[in-house]
């Protein structure tokens, strides 16, 4: 079976598991403030010029985005962001659940559209509203699409307008900074948002996310709230010697780059046999049409999501590769089309 | 100054606060467990024939929508609604804020179109989604339309393949059934739905909203939710009194009747004049639509709330009558058209 | 029956439904923002000599105090509050639905002891535990004991050495301001506190309850905060009619001296029989020890509450006299005992 | 340095380490769904005799924790625990940030006293209190201390009488059942409890508490309570390799018995020097009483936390031992004192 599922069906990238062996019986003091989270926010800080951020590592993603909009918000505040993105949709109300709405706005290709920001505004005129005050975007989005520069600009220029935090979820930010389409860099991100994230566990870490808080608003007491979602990971260490792994030398983007390489490769040895896609995704994450009864005999073989029907006679499937993907499976599935 | 802004502009009904007046020195226990909470109660049973439902009086409306929905739903249950719903917008999010999405559906005349409930299923696959669990409407609805029976059964049919509560705002429930396009009863409501409210604040009293629960898997200790919302009136007789007022006789139908005949008298002699309407409302909201330079003109001798631009020569206005409209209010404005 | 079960068991005093009854066919905006409200918020920051406070007018007294909590704090941060507060034991846990726990400390009399301010901070020391960052104290307390002004300056200078927000909850103030024990003013509560609210439901009001906001970190949109805990009145200007009539004049003061001076006479008539109390409350609420048998004797002809039991033989009993309880109730009770 | 200061100081147990590598490239589904933590669940239920047994696995304890209690109780229902219940001091709020009030009840060894549960149902009688639905313990206690069946089963039978669920947090339930003064075994928790977890990263896992459900009424949908609090590990096979290492063959209390065996010889080293503890803790925690001189000497050569003062001279400190703490370190502290 070969596995286009997602990326973290496999542990951990081989320098990752040699690192966190090696370093197994060292004894630390627990909640992310032993040396190693130290050594890897400071490679983080280094990495995106910002020697003032406050660097918080989580276990997942989920955790990651709640946590924050819980430590960010009051609670008649919103959070604005696109109706498909992760938020919305695949985390079971998280958001909500910790008492925030979320104000949707339309979107094909999981990006959000600038001036739907305005038009949230324009509603939301008093008491009887919820009150905007947070962005959430995904980089890249969970169609695999990517922001870039003058699109991350404009976000930020209306966030300004509006005294809107500007939040980037960076669960696949790997696979967005290495893509063939992409202009952005850590950096840019550092500057043009409030706070943002980096994602480990899909790009080859066991698990973890690095949180990055730019805006000093956002730092107080923000391990407080941590602690009451649950997100303090005990033997905190482990998030540091994971990340300081992929960010001592340049593990993190060398992964990337292999799952956009799997990625493109597949792009486009699907297109070359005549099938097409839902949206135009630069990334690890494409979304082909494929007619129904092929999609019943891939299914034999290869491991995926199935997105959603397109007519009656087609489907919309997704593949994702990773670190992982041995370009001998992507040729596989090429052949089997 | 003529006021069409909202049907909550003045006090009670004079009957009501008669009632008030009567009873003021009369002592009894609280919390609604006073004879004229329980008198009322049993008007309201008698006049749905339920004798077997459970009823709770409340001050207002966002309190009883968010008071039922934290005590019906788990954790991860979700609310569907039309994306006009009041809880969507006007309540500021007070069913997030309790921890619940709500899954919104397109609408344009602030109806839930019942095979949108087929699709929130369908989509709503697994634990990484919220699970749909109650169908929340208005009657009449934020628009001013209202359901007919067919709609009701149809979507009560949807509620039962799938498992849902079916949950009824009537804020204006008194004009929804003495439009003259209804051909619902409160019976039919009683035996459609799991639970739903009974309007007062809009239809006459100084306040108060009656809660039906008919589902009996809804009624274990409400009361312990209520008062932890903050919606157990401390005297709440007054609660009871004025419903006594509104029931014992057919008062509650001929007040809506009154704001249904005069919203009817403004509606034909809007439409006489040519002017037309963003939908069809056939109850005591009318919304219609006035070039800009008339609705700036209307705003200075009357008092009413502007729904939004209807391209860029028009504004859509929103009009309501009360059972307080005086009928010469209506031709005034009629004439200043 | 002679009720002296609570202060809560009429309707509204004679001016208060007269003031009602006047103004019942104005035409007004609704939630609060009528000149009734802002005149009934004009006399009173007046008599407070505030003139920078913000004032909202609440229907009961749970929801004003945890919409005020729910406002005042982030999610990590925690009230203390003695054990016997009313929002720790005789509120559903309404603060903790909201998020907040509430740090208990020891009390025999209801009141909080200034010093145990500095052990709870002592404890909570890191993002292991919650952040204490608010004092909640009742006047009357829950046994109708009364802070004099020195134990009211001791435990604000202790929330300025913390950096604590100092809330008075009210409820029953017009009985704390009244009492011959007393020695503090409106104003000076006005001066020590951050906020505080004035109670109305149980001095002579229908309902309603006036909460001061005078620490300007408090104040941002708080309204917002009211209209999701669907404390809102749609018709806001009845609290508004009902303050203006309890301030224009001296009578919420007259009120409260009344219920006081009925609950003197009953507690000396008590003595004097050689019954004790379970604690000195020279307010309107009293808490007298008697033997199980009278307990039951007086059960027959007087309804009131029961505190719990003394010993085997004797049980604590609450009476509460009112702006309402007419002296010869007292007296009769007196030739029972 | 010696670390005494935690039990989760190192990183894994080598067996573990050596699974996590041997099946690091494999490729499964994610959250909690593939064969390692299918097969990990089935040891664990045939360990316990429940066939019938939901298994769910959790990163950390706080997690655990607030989410079961999350699924478990509507809105207004609360738990009792005893005062030093973890749940009540070292987790931030986080069972009250979702909604839950935790009665407490005074203990000086951590334990619940069974006579506390009655009274806490003779106080809360009605719906202006909470109403208690749980019982929380902790196996060892937040001291060190364990329980023995007999309490066990009187809790049990107390909860049993008033309908509430007890619920037994085992983070460190190794020490508890291999402690000399055990006479409890896992089969027996899973008769008397309705869910407990055991805990893996205090007992030699990298992360991971195993919670075991066997009340039918608390399994409905936990899943999608897990996904709502950030619970669900992407890569969850992480815990299902873990608790197959801990449970294939002996690991799990082999590793507790090490920690117990070092604590031990710890203790009796410290009795015989004269010194005494404030509580007795056959377990793995242990609480002695030094000078404050000696204390302020021992911090130089030892990480340990520090409970508080008793009296002026003395402090009451914590050290804890671990399955990876060396037999020659305990020694040497004994040679210190």
């Amino acid at each position: 079976m070969i596995f286009l599922r997602c990326d973290y069906s496999e542990g951990a990238h081989p320098q990752i598991l040699d690192a966190l062996t090696a370093t197994n019986m060292e004894q630390s003091v627990g909640y992310g403030e032993d040396p190693h989270c130290l050594h890897a926010a400071a490679l983080i800080k280094e990495r995106i010029a910002r020697a003032d951020a406050d660097i918080h590592f989580f276990v997942g993603g989920t955790q990651t985005n709640y946590t924050s909009i819980t430590a960010f918000l009051r609670p008649h505040e919103a959070v604005i962001a696109a109706a498909r993105a992760h938020i919305c949709v695949h985390e079971t109300g998280a958001v909500e659940a910790r008492g925030h709405k979320i104000i949707t706005t339309p979107t094909t290709d999981a990006k959000l559209n600038p001036d739907d920001i305005d038009e949230v505004i324009r509603i939301h005129e008093d008491e009887h509203f919820v009150k905007p005050k947070m962005v959430f975007i995904s980089d890249t989005t969970e169609l695999g699409t990517i922001y870039n520069k003058a699109e991350l600009q404009e976000i930020r220029k209306r966030c300004d307008k509006y005294g809107l935090y500007l939040y980037l979820d960076g669960a696949r930010l790997a696979s967005a900074l290495t893509s063939p389409e992409n202009d952005l860099t850590l950096q840019d991100i550092a500057q043009l948002t409030d706070a943002f994230y980096i994602g480990g566990t899909k790009n080859g870490a066991l698990f973890g996310e690095a949180l990055i808080l730019l805006n000093p608003e956002l730092k107080k007491e923000f391990r407080w709230i941590m602690k009451q979602t649950g997100s303090m990971l005990a033997k905190g260490r482990l998030l540091g010697v994971q990340f300081e792994t992929l960010f001592q030398d340049n593990l993190y983007f060398e992964l990337g780059q292999h799952a956009n390489r799997m990625a493109t490769m597949l792009r486009e040895g699907i297109a070359a046999k005549g099938y097409r896609f839902i949206t135009n995704s630069p990334s690890n994450q494409i979304f082909p049409i494929f007619p129904n009864e092929l999609v019943a005999e891939l299914e034999k073989s290869i491991s995926f999501e199935k997105e959603g029907p397109v007519g009656t006679q087609e489907y919309c499937i997704r593949f994702v590769t990773s670190w992982a993907t041995p370009e001998e499976d992507i040729q596989k599935v090429i052949d089997l089309l």
